[in-house]
């Protein structure tokens, strides 16, 4: 199932991309199973080599496996009841943590958010790579993940991740259930790209259609 | 050359990683040649597909290719003098720019310039799958882009990407001619990923060693 599931989600590309970034997708229903160690491993081992200002490599991690027990239940908690309810089934539980301050000097590190950002981007291109799905949200509880885990100050709570293996939609609510059927879509590159000045697309994007 | 370089510069993962994410890294030399439009079509494709809050997709691009003159230049003068050094010869030049407000409501989107990340992270994943390289850069002069480019209140610059194929060090400043060889480094996956509380690794993490 799950081979036949991802062939549709892939994404409708208007020019070829590589197929780990086509097959990407952020499901809603997950197996509730396991995640090997290794995979796990291996998931933040490619967010860890992801490129930084100053290498400063804001990101930091609270991870729970399902296994994990209460680890994995105050993370639950972490997210809003909107996201528990599909979130519960995965198998690994990740809030993303950015340091926003710099290491070197205590200054305020403006691209902390943004590193995070290419960092759960690796993340999540290994777990395609390993037949894993990631599903990133921002809907989260902060201040809760802050009192819950002991965050300190100059370290904020970005993101949480559900990784798992696809599930069955019919164990999600009658709401959710649809969402993974959904057309994907985004902005066209007209509209994202532009060149000589704001608003008016690059020479090489206009061409192109 | 470019194979026998590329190969030396592979993080040095303690777990295994997909090769185009092990293989991917920021050089400063570049060749002075262009980027054929069909693989920068596709770099910005694969930005497009990353995932978003909301589906917002708030990130935008300025980009030039060499052959495109001015607009090369313009964006060349948004970078810091240090990064104009080595930049210069790369054969496209893109700045990055999030739009901080959501489109819906026009309230802020916390989550902008950590998408931007995701997006510049699949363009550089696409970039190395296609024998490119991309350097990231934090040092720009954002007053002076949002001048040139007339970029709206609502938009912020975030960082520029230099990309092109890997060249010879020899045409750097003897100052940045060995950047290209150092080490490259990460802090631990120990002192990143945490399980049951802050600080605390992982047991998955702490288990591996």
């Amino acid at each position: 199932m799950d081979d036949e599931r991802t062939e549709d989600r892939r994404a409708p590309a208007d020019h070829p991309i590589h197929e780990l970034i086509r097959g990407r997708w952020s499901p809603y229903a997950f197996a509730p199973e396991g995640v090997p160690v290794e995979d796990l491993l291996s998931l933040f081992e490619a967010a860890r080599w992801a490129p930084s200002s100053y290498n400063e490599q804001p990101w930091h991690y609270l991870a729970a496996r399902r296994e994990d027990g209460p680890s994995f239940g105050k993370l639950l908690g972490c997210l809003v009841e909107a996201n528990r309810v599909w979130a519960q089934h995965a198998g690994v539980l990740v809030l993303t943590v950015a340091r926003m301050t710099l290491t070197r000097n205590g200054k305020p590190n403006s691209k902390a958010l943004h590193d995070v950002g290419l960092a759960s981007a690796q993340l999540t291109i290994e777990a395609a790579a390993r037949g894993l799905s990631v599903h990133q949200m921002g809907g989260i509880l902060p201040d809760r993940a802050r009192e819950e885990f002991d965050i300190p100050a100059d370290f904020e709570p970005v993101t949480a991740l559900a990784i798992g293996r696809l599930g069955d939609p019919g164990i999600l609510p009658e709401s959710l259930r649809d969402r993974d059927r959904e057309p994907r879509v985004r902005r066209a590159l007209e509209e994202t790209v532009y060149g000589p000045a704001w608003g008016e697309p690059a020479p090489f994007v206009k061409e192109s259609k």
